[in-house]
């Protein structure tokens, strides 16, 4: 019998960069007692974004850190900057990465690969607390 | 009672850029009648795409396509220009940002946050009319 | 009647770049029974990642390959490089793209648009077999 189960998960990052949360994640979808289906992760927020990476070498970690701060600097031409000159970085990084990510879930687990972690991205320096939407559909 | 509920929506953006059509999904999802459960939009075209993002500054929204035709640039040594210089640069960053988006519904609403809006990202100039895929399922 | 169907299909690209598996899609969905619903794609890794993106000009793949080859460029200064050279741009390359894909199905099949596939977009040499997660819930 197919239901569902939802939750906002409060996730407040220590600093800005990426901030990993599978643990979370895992908790709902066992917490739920549905054992497949379609578990989905969405970001309430336009200053930070998820994703899936790399969960086990830091350097990696550091690495996609340096590079959207690289691509997406504070100190560019913004017109926007309301919020100081982490503002428009933070838009920037958070449209090349994601707001939202949907995962299958097999026998009480989302399908994760061996390496692959599930992230805040956090873009504010000040890393205000977060709000991300939980859903899962399955039985 | 879990059931689904889905159609296609047409969209011409008045100019290249950000248009914003949040009220025209809120619409589908309250004529649905389903309160709670997973939204899905999918943009059925590659030279125009999806972007969750600020709906309040104008100023972002400019600063955001102004960031996107400097990475992805018209006149960039390009192989493949078929329907002129805004051709290859559509399908840049139309993979930079997304073809879909999912979103959890709740009492009728999708789970946007305060400062979000669902944006169609038109990389084309003439604006042809776009279709959008929107399928809800849900109880 | 809703209800599920899943698999995990292994791919194997041929070599770096864009690899098309739209037609093994459209396999799965056809022997899946479910006319509609909604199709979830997802990589179980973090060297590879999907996309979806013009299906007809050969010219159009290989641009998109040589701009992320480019943003994203082998020889950057990273810290990590575990696996050689092309270990840290194929988790940039990943990161700038998405790791998941859900397409609205419609009459037996995903509502792509004329001109969209759906692709593999591996990031590593050595083309290693992936994992792509299948899930579709519908009736």
């Amino acid at each position: 019998m197919l239901r569902q189960a939802s939750t906002i998960l409060p996730i407040r990052a220590s600093r800005a960069g990426l901030h990993e949360f599978t643990n979370e994640v895992l908790d709902f979808v066992a917490g739920s007692g549905i054992r497949d289906g379609l578990l989905t992760i969405f970001c309430r927020h336009t200053s930070a974004s998820l994703l899936i990476q790399e969960n086990a070498a830091p350097a990696a970690r550091r690495d996609l850190e340096a590079y959207f701060e690289r691509i997406a600097p504070e100190g560019g031409a913004y017109e926007h900057d309301d919020e100081g000159p982490d503002d428009m970085p933070a838009h920037l990084r958070a449209a090349l990465t994601t707001t939202q990510l949907s995962i299958p879930v097999k026998d009480g687990k989302p399908v994760l690969g061996t390496w692959q972690g599930i992230f805040l991205f956090e873009h504010r320096r000040n890393t205000p607390e977060r709000e991300i939407a939980l859903h899962l559909i399955g039985e």
